[in-house]
């Protein structure tokens, strides 16, 4: 059977938000699983040495306007967050988290958290905000809590950012295809035909 | 009469080959024209304050793989060149030059300099190349030569890439359809639809 491929995102970038609506139906149309990574994006760019896109000049202004278009183009609901950027650590540990105890779970609480930023423009990097969210997927808020303080999940997170940086990530989304790699929801299209040609 | 669409480019610019060969045909299906604008791209890079593609960590590794990969996708010859980056000086300024005589022909030395240097692995940083080029397709390369150095050529290449940057410019191709703005060759399938629709 084929590797999942992997999905590397960082609850904060827009741009992944788009993904994350998108990659799981792509890849199941080939009978492809994925395997969500969260990420801390800040992480990379003090490899790289780029700034945050949105405040560079110009380009920030293009890229606000760029990401409305691209959700419409895509047909997915999208308002730009009253507070950006958020730190979203609490959210990234609360994902492995879930993940080691259920998978499903843990794809859900992903898309939640996604939503409430990049929807219904809640603000995601408190923690009584991510709790709620939990909360409305069944998942026990103490228990959550106690968990993203422990050392276990905080090392995951770091460890699974460096990783990432070791397989060249420099942005988010990043998608690995049978070893090959896609940067940017924009990418969707050339995966698609990565995948239905085993390569191009 | 809808306007032209405008299509700014540096003839160094990897994506902005790739734009400048479906540009024309994707603007034709909708009866459209396209105004082909040459810029030095560096002049932008010197207002954003963003580096050089490909010389960033990460990113620049990236990016040649995906320029091949997405030149591939377009179905297009394309072939990293030895010397990158170079100069554009000449071929722009000649472009200019052109484009005051015969439209036609501008276009025409556009697409020759870009596959030059993208396809033929040519280094248009040189001037006999540039010429070269100029001399097969029936330019006089004296009156090239001379035209290029005249100070009304030089101002009309600084202008034209200051007026793109006022309009938002900050990073090629960039593409504006009735007033709204798309940055690299990627955003092809959304220019399709916005000619489409009206806008979306």
């Amino acid at each position: 059977m084929a590797e999942p491929i992997e999905f590397w995102f960082d609850f904060s970038s827009p741009y992944s938000y788009l993904a994350s609506e998108r990659i799981d139906e792509l890849a199941a149309k080939y009978g492809r699983k994925v395997k969500w990574r969260a990420v801390m994006i800040a992480a990379a760019f003090k490899v790289s040495g780029l700034p945050f896109l949105l405040t560079v000049p110009l380009k920030g202004e293009y890229s606000k306007r760029d990401i409305e278009r691209s959700a419409r183009f895509l047909g997915l609901p999208y308002a730009f967050p009253s507070r950006f950027p958020v730190a979203t650590l609490a959210a990234a540990r609360g994902y492995y988290w879930l993940h080691g105890q259920d998978c499903g779970k843990a794809r859900e609480f992903a898309h939640a958290v996604f939503r409430a930023y990049w929807v219904d423009d809640r603000d995601i990097g408190e923690l009584p905000v991510v709790l709620e969210i939990a909360d409305q997927l069944g998942i026990d808020r103490d228990a959550f809590t106690a968990a993203i303080a422990t050392p276990e999940i905080k090392d995951r997170l770091r460890q699974e950012t460096d990783a990432a940086i070791a397989r060249g990530m420099f942005g988010v989304p990043y998608i690995m295809v049978d070893g090959e790699p896609f940067w940017g929801a924009d990418r969707l299209p050339q995966i698609d035909k990565w995948l239905a040609t085993g390569g191009f």
